[in-house]
C-alpha cells in the first residue's frame, strides 16, 4: 500500500516537439500515468471496465523548470497531497539526475454518471480512499 | 450527400517532432479526422453516444512522400474506395500546394459490441450505407 | 493586429479517452493553437523555421468546469494578460453554447538558445512586443 | 548487439479513445519506441543531438487483430526485416498473452538535411549499418 511513488521513465520522440524538447503538454500526461501506477501500486484500478463511477480532472497545473530531451531517463514523483470526501489532489514532482524539472499539482473528483451522460459529484467509496489513505 | 471530401487544417507545434516536421503519426489522424468529416458531410456520425456498433480500423497504411512543417497550411482528401457488406476502405491523399505529402489507405469493419467487452463483425446497417453510397 | 482571438474547433476522435469526453491534456493543446493563432493575427510566427530564440513554457494551469465530448463544436478565446519585458501570460476559456468548459492561465518566457543546447532568459524583441501590445 | 528487440509496457490512458480502447495511431508509437530502443541496444541513437542526419519514414503499415485496453500489459517486438543501403525496413508484432494485437512493417530513409531545410537520400553511414546488421 502507498499514497508515494516513484517512477522512471524515458522520453519517446513522439513526445518532442519542433523545438527539440518534450512538449510541454506531455509533462501532464507524464504524472498522471504516475498517478495510475499509484492506484495501482494500491490495488485499485482508477478505471475499472465496467465503472460506475469516473475522476476527471477539476484542475491541473505545472511549472516548467528545465527541458527534457529525446531519450533521456527521468523520474516521476507523484503523492497524494490531500485526500477529501469527494477530491483528491496531488502533488507531483519530474526531476533528472538530481535536477528539478517540473512540478505540478492537480485535483480529481469522484463522479457517477447520470443516464444523460452528465457527471455528478459523488463521495469516494471507502474502499478506495482506505487503500490511498496516506501511511499514518 | 458525399463519398469524398476535402479539408483545409494547419499544422499544430504539439504534432512536430524534434525533427522539426510533423510526426508521422499525426498523418493518420489526419486522414482519420477527415473521413470523420466525410461522414458527418453524409449527414452520420462514426461515434454517435449511444451506438451499439462501432468501426474499428481492421488496417492503415500510409506512404510519405514529403514533410510537412509547424503551420503549414494543406489539404487532405478522403474517399470511400471500396464499400462492401462488412467493411469500408478509404483512400486518401495530402496535398501542399499542388504537391502530394502523403498518400494512405485503410479499412474499418463495423462490429457489435458483446457483454463480455470482445467485438464481433456484423453487416453495416443499411441506413449507413446508402448513405455512403458513392454517386453512381 | 490582435491581442485577443477565439477560434472555433471541433472535438477529433483521437483527443477523446476511454472515459467519453476529450482527455484534459489536450485542453492546454487547444490553448496553446488558439495562442499560435494570436501570433499569426498579429502577422508574427511562434516559432519560425530560423529562429534564434524560443517560447518555452513557464507554467501553465487549466480549471475544467465541463466535459466535452466527440464532434463537439466549441470556442477557444485567448488574450493576452500581461506582456512583460521577458515574458507573456495568457488568460483562455474554453466555451460550448455558451456554457464555460474551461479556463486557463499560461506563461512563456523569451529565451536565446546556447551553443551547448541550453536556454537563457532574454528580453522580447521590439518587434514582437510591439505586434502583441494590446490596443490601449 | 542485436538486431531485433522486444519491449513490455502498459496501456496508458491518454492512449485510449471514446470507443474504450487504444487509439490505432498509438500503435504506430508503440512500434517506433521499440524501434528506438532496437538501436539503444545497439549501442546507438537514431536522433542524437547534433545529427547531421535523420531517418524520416518512408512508409508506414499495420493491421489491428484485436483491441487493447486501458492499464494491460503487452510485448512489442521489432526486428530489421531488410537493411538497404538507402533505407531500413522493419517488422513489428504487439501481442498480449500469446495472442497477436497487431503487426506492422514500416521503412525508414537515411537522409541529410539540406541548408534549404529539404532533405536528400544518403546512404547509411557504416558505423550505423554494421551495428544494427542481423547476426549471421
Amino acid at each position: 500500500m502507498s499514497a508515494e511513488i516513484r517512477v522512471r521513465r524515458r522520453v519517446a520522440f513522439s513526445e518532442t516537439d519542433a523545438a527539440g524538447i518534450v512538449h510541454f503538454s506531455n509533462y501532464f500526461r507524464y504524472f498522471e500515468d504516475a498517478e495510475h501506477a499509484l492506484w495501482r501500486d494500491a490495488g485499485l484500478s482508477i478505471h475499472p471496465e465496467s465503472a460506475e463511477i469516473g475522476w476527471p480532472r477539476v484542475s491541473a497545473s505545472c511549472e516548467f523548470h528545465r527541458p527534457l530531451k529525446f531519450e533521456q531517463e527521468f523520474d516521476v514523483s507523484v503523492r497524494i497531497a490531500e485526500l477529501s470526501t469527494r477530491t483528491i489532489t496531488y502533488a507531483g514532482e519530474i526531476a533528472r539526475d538530481g535536477e528539478k524539472i517540473a512540478t505540478g499539482t492537480w485535483k480529481i473528483a469522484c463522479v457517477s454518471k447520470l443516464r444523460d451522460g452528465t457527471m455528478r459529484s459523488v463521495e469516494i467509496p471507502a474502499a478506495v480512499a482506505e487503500r490511498l489513505q496516506p501511511p499514518s
